[in-house]
């Protein structure tokens, strides 16, 4: 049977399929969706729940006209493949290849990048606005997960767009999860929502009615009518009418019926529009629907089976869990806290032998920071594990509410460095520069899983702010190294001795000159390996013997150079006269693409091979 | 007459004042404060319209067992005059003395340092659960005004309060403006509960009976009492009810009775309690009553007249808002955006020249950054002003929204460098080290006002993001200065040429750099002074030919000197193997205190004399 999927070239060949067509096409699309993603890895999960959302969409609004903004992003996948990118398909966030993101250097169709949650009614408004004042005619549309809009900057989008009145469509995609279950205020209210199908269909009922009138003025006027029901109908909606936001749903985010009738009337209305879909995270496709977050984002599996292909072993985030329970069962006054990844970050163990002294937020991460400061200012011991690149909403917070007042907080960085096939947006490669001028704060990085461990425990007797970053996966095993040592504030490690050349690097670059050292061969001799340990404060003291010998020296990171350790010791050895030649790698000043991490190493040179190059050069 | 003001030793001597005594003793409290601040300067009408409330608080709860966290901070003046720094308060906000905030290292009842806004529930709500690991009894409020609830990170914490049920005890200070008017939805929506006094008085009755039982089903048990009233007492406090919050108000928060009932009776109930006060800006005092804007934070005054004592001559912010309405009313592309600062920011005369084209989102620096993104994107020319420390809170759109796509945006940064007697809170001296890092970010600073505006005017015209930086105040008018070249990307302005050091010097210190420059005397031709102009790029041919002619170097900025103008100077000297002295001026690694500006310059050796002897030091 030919498939009607074959037949989509572009977009607007979705507007003259009726709901059968476009049911099978779903279906067709959901099946193309699970084989490349099985083959390639990706977003899964949140992809398969918007399939009927995206279709919907093509088929009522014009785009590139009408613009889209998704929130997040990575469930831009079934918009891609609408949108001249099926063939392209394989080659999804592969390096050179397409986005697993929206990128507006890809395409016309993608309107505006995203990849941080919440920032999508931010955006839209601004294009909303903008289309205003230059008198243009289209329509603007945020999707936006139920677990995204309990990120700050979301609410405060909705508070100005509900007091402007500027004509958006926000669409709530809710699949009552963000990439874990989703937790808060907003949650439970969205789920009052949703349990309540008596008064959607009311509610539903009377938005189709409603045109341009006032939606308060609607409601009194059914209050009469509708006796029994008076708090299922006031209550629910309350808060986005409120907010001064036209409140459509909630509806099913999968019967295409629904979704094309309630976006035609969307697009009818004046001032700000919220609708509300509930949709299915993994739907249709069972091992998804049973396990969303094992299906967020994955690597290649099998799709048959469901099984993940390659199984990694110990990784930094689990032996960080591991290590944070322990500490916890001798030490009663730490807490842990995360905004909304208790698994990518390791704490799911965690929660559950701790379930009182674990925190999730939500998307929410100033207010992580700041909860943390407030728990630390009566004696607890928080620790908020995070990923380096969702740090950067809390910089405010860290310096503001941590640093002044010099409270032991401990940040547990992952996914410091480059994090591979999420790209420019998700990359952690700034957290050194962001954190390290900022006063009272202490900077740390383990070689090694073992050392994170190590210096978990230390940092959590110490009474300053602490961040500990440490890469993504886990430890390359074939390289020897030396047993941890105790972790001395300030102090770096020797881990080979040499003649003329300091090789002075951090976290999981000290593995890559482990191994640049070697490929050195009989010229090895020369060279000297620290564990930059320390990222703040400097070993000031090791710093100056190597200078008082006449040593080069090269320091390496996994961060940019600017702002990063190499340019804190380039300083320091400035100021004591250093005479020798130094050369800091790191990121030059660019964004980094998404690719396979290795191959990304290579093109901004700190793999082994450019690292023993540099070595060379001073030779 | 006896003034009780006089025998308040303590806290507890309130205790045992009755309501007549109270009120006397919050028109000497109002007296003592308009005097003092009349002399000193600081925040007024803040203050003064906390003065009842602080008083209730004083009498109903135990401080510092119980814990209290001022929000913004900036009025803190009643408390603190209650506890114990009465006789200090005439060192308030100067150097050495007492600070303007809450300050935990000055007094055990300043439990949590303030001063950005909106911090003061995350941090409640994390003392709040400590307290209650720790199994300790005490109570924990939070007090927050209209304005600061619209900042994202407060709406985080609400929406995990209301969650987590902990108790706690949030006061809005609802005073219908953030330092001015209030926007968004949620002042609106205040507004509908202050307007509404029928329901006020029926909800404070249904609340009084509250207690611990549900405040849903109180609703709707009344709902068949008040006919006629069903909108009035459903709407209003349904936000904060949806929310999980118990509400309890709107009630007059001058009115010691109501406040001392109201503080009793929240005591008493579980979990999150809001309660919702309306207060007066200016209380008490004609002329801040009437001007409550020009009397938030206020130099020395004339208590009789309320004139202010100095006229500031023509300012950076004044020069800025005049030039962007001259290139407004050509450029019709141009937009400007502030977060609740349109007087500070000097955008106050463009808002009325160009209503359609001003946008105020409250105090929401995220969600004002991404909004200028979408603005970008569509075309048109957005302009957020900002002072340097709060946009702090934006770091991450800046990275992420606006610099990954390379968007014309342009931010407009004031209040750069210290900005004195706020302190350590509020000073500037971090946006070269946040921002630098951040690729595709272009800085510029101005020498004098007159380079602000030709700056200006080029940012408009270029197509990526640009930061202006300038500092609080104006220029000094004894200096003389070149007429003000054309802006050339990248290049740095060469005003004095001299044989064997270059100061080069940013902003602000450019103008400090003259100064010492002619304390040199007959030295001063061996220096050359050079404007840089252009803080990223910098101008390497020159730095280049510089160091091929044997210069030594002295960089000179009002940052801090980690991840400054300096420090990239030195990486790009370094590159290229300059042999010669270089010296990075700057702040130090920590925070910088409050005090009068020319005494804080000293202290970290930026005045002209310090500057001077490091040039010395080198000749």
């Amino acid at each position: 049977m030919d498939k009607i999927f074959d037949g989509i070239s572009h977009l607007n060949d979705i507007k003259s399929l009726n709901e059968i067509e476009m049911k099978k096409l779903s279906d067709e699309v959901r099946a193309f969706l699970i084989e490349k993603v099985s083959k390639n890895g990706g977003h899964l999960a949140s992809n398969l729940g918007v399939v009927e959302l995206t279709l919907s969409l093509s088929k009522v609004f014009d785009f590139p006209k009408d613009k889209i903004v998704w929130d997040v992003g990575h469930q831009c996948y079934i918009y891609k493949i609408l949108t001249n990118r099926k063939d392209d398909f394989d080659t999804l966030r592969k390096f050179g290849g397409i986005s697993g993101f929206p990128k507006r250097c890809e395409s016309k169709y993608d309107i505006f990048d995203t990849g941080h949650s919440s920032t999508s009614i931010s955006a839209a408004l601004g294009i909303a606005r903008a289309r205003d004042l230059l008198k243009k005619d289209y329509h603007v549309i945020a999707v936006i997960g139920d677990g995204a809009l309990t990120g700050g900057m979301a609410l405060e989008a909705l508070n100005d767009a509900g007091y402007n009145k500027t004509n958006i469509i926000i669409i709530i995609n809710d699949n009552q999860m963000s990439i874990g279950k989703n937790v808060g205020v907003l949650s439970t209210y969205l789920n009052k929502l949703r349990l309540n199908p008596n008064y959607n269909k009311i509610k539903y009922e009377i938005n189709s009615t409603l045109s341009h009138s006032n939606v308060g003025k609607n409601i009194v006027t059914s209050l009469g009518k509708i006796k029994d029901s008076i708090k299922q109908l006031v209550v629910p909606s309350m808060i986005f009418e409120d907010m001064g936001l036209k409140y459509l749903g909630p509806i099913d985010g999968h019967n295409l019926k629904e979704l094309n009738e309630i976006l035609t009337k969307a697009k009818k209305l004046e001032g700000p529009v919220i609708i509300h879909t509930i949709t299915q995270k993994g739907k249709g496709y069972n091992f998804a629907e049973e396990n969303p977050k094992k299906f967020h984002g994955i690597g290649p599996f099998d799709s048959d089976s469901g099984e993940i292909c390659t199984t990694s072993g110990r990784t930094y985030s689990s032996a960080f869990g591991e290590t944070l329970i322990e500490i916890a069962r001798e030490k009663k006054d730490v807490v842990a806290i995360t905004a909304a990844m208790p698994d990518g970050t390791g704490l799911k163990n965690f929660a559950n032998e701790f379930p009182n002294r674990f925190f999730d937020v939500g998307i929410a991460e100033q207010h992580a920071v700041t909860l943390a400061a407030g728990m630390a200012v009566e004696g607890l011991r928080p620790v908020f594990a995070v990923y380096s690149t969702f740090l950067q909403r809390a910089y405010d917070q860290i310096l503001h509410d941590v640093c002044i007042q010099k409270l032991p907080v401990v940040f547990a960085i992952d996914r410091a460095g480059i994090v591979g096939e999420d790209g420019e947006t998700h990359q952690g490669v700034f957290d050194i520069s962001y954190l390290s001028h900022i006063p009272n704060m202490t900077i740390i990085s383990p070689k090694c899983i073992d050392e994170l461990q190590v210096m978990l425990k230390w940092a959590l007797v110490q009474n300053f702010p602490i961040a500990i970053r440490y890469p993504r996966g886990g430890d390359n095993n074939n390289i020897k190294l030396l047993p941890v040592q105790e972790v001395k504030k300030g102090k770096w490690e020797v881990l080979k001795d040499g003649r003329k050349i300091a090789v002075i690097a951090t976290g999981k670059m000290v593995q890559h000159s482990i191994q640049a050292i070697n490929l050195l061969k009989d010229k090895k001799e020369e060279v000297t390996l620290i564990n930059a340990c320390f990222i703040k404060p400097l070993d000031e003291e090791l710093l100056r013997n190597l200078s008082n010998k006449g040593f080069d020296i090269i320091t390496v990171e996994d961060n940019m150079v600017k702002g990063g350790l190499g340019s804190e010791v380039l300083g320091y050895l400035n100021k004591i006269s250093h005479s020798r030649k130094v050369i800091n790698l790191g990121y030059r000043d660019e964004f980094i693409p998404h690719g396979e991490i290795s191959i990304l190493y290579k093109l901004f040179k700190l793999d082994p091979q450019s690292i023993k190059h540099e070595i060379l050069k001073l030779l």
